[in-house]
């Protein structure tokens, strides 16, 4: 027997994928920000910035179209609470996005020097990719809803606490040589990434309640 | 002639007094907060950290009520608008009393030292007052719909972004003397007060743009 989709479920899985579809655009901008910010290139830090602007329309627009669907569709409880925590994920997302605009503004403001010292450029790699793979995951938990995989973000998560810590502790450090200026900007930047891995934490948790109604 | 109002436009003012509500509790946080960190009072500290719990259970519920009402009301286009919006300025109010928190924790984890020298005592008791000033305003442009109040909150979150950056430009003055440690907190100091005043003049935006249809 064939199954017969509305066309409402359609819609629900649109916003769905539109949501996975920003997960690989945050993705994108977080990964070029940490390359801008660990190589001094200008001209990529100012790709990230501009592309900030996609995201922030793309997420507006798939808004009105959760809000349109709602106005439209007037769903039961279970699917307006779908609904309403994808606008949640979606602020989440374009926040991430911000994120990435941020680092990406460090590393344009002290272009042609680096902001990053070539003792830290191993740690900022090691968040980057931290946050890289936090954001994919993000969207594979958004278009599987696999439970599991939430929790496993968490996890993820807690390796971009551990890197957060160290870095502070290493700017802390009595031999500290870069000055304060250097440092002020790597606890900006180190606040960055770690938002960033919040929001996706965010994401997965939202995910995890819909799919089992329990906080993870 | 008897005005006739209905339950609907009821639950619909209840909402907003939430909202109102949400901004005193936030604004209370806030200023607790400032006089922690100026005084290094770990009471008071402590105070506000547990204070945001309730913050965010008010905001919690709030929420719920929220959809509560689109699930029941099924309300027309303009309505269902004004509740998706209620739901992001409960969330970027409940952001803002995470930044209290984060104020609080830091005098906390000072104690019994104080987080800023007296040199800068001045400039954060004018970030603290500048951050009550405008989540109060925040408070009476929900209530009031005033949209030229709404664009008094954007010129106040000016004041703030100045003080926070002649903050950084002390921070960076090659006579800085207070190390390393101390410019991270006050680094991380200055960037709560910033977001708190930065999603204070969000709500008062979606405000705004509720009234008048138009981007503030």
């Amino acid at each position: 027997m064939a199954l017969i989709r509305s066309v409402f479920q359609d819609e629900l899985d649109g916003v769905s994928q539109s949501l996975v579809d920003l997960t690989t655009m945050v993705s994108v901008s977080i990964a070029k920000a940490t390359k801008a910010i660990l190589s001094a290139d200008l001209s990529l830090a100012e790709e990230v910035i501009a592309t900030d602007d996609h995201i922030d329309t793309f997420q507006h627009d798939l808004d009105a179209r959760i809000i349109d669907i709602i106005a439209r569709q007037q769903p039961v409880a279970s699917d307006l609470r779908a609904l309403v925590t994808a606008l949640r994920m979606s602020a989440d997302l374009e926040r991430m996005g911000d994120m990435s605009h941020h680092v990406a503004k460090i590393a344009r403001l002290r272009h042609p020097a680096l902001a990053v010292p070539g003792e830290l450029h191993d740690m900022f790699e090691a968040m980057g990719a931290a946050a890289f793979k936090i954001v994919e995951k993000t969207g594979v938990v958004i278009g599987s809803r696999d439970t599991e995989m939430a929790l496993e973000v968490e996890r993820d998560d807690d390796e971009m606490d551990r890197l957060h810590r160290k870095l502070i502790s290493t700017l802390v450090e009595p031999n500290w040589a870069h000055g304060v200026e250097c440092a002020i900007d790597l606890t900006l930047l180190g606040r960055y990434y770690e938002r960033f891995a919040d929001h996706a934490v965010s994401v997965s948790r939202r995910v995890y309640f819909l799919v089992t109604g329990k906080f993870a």
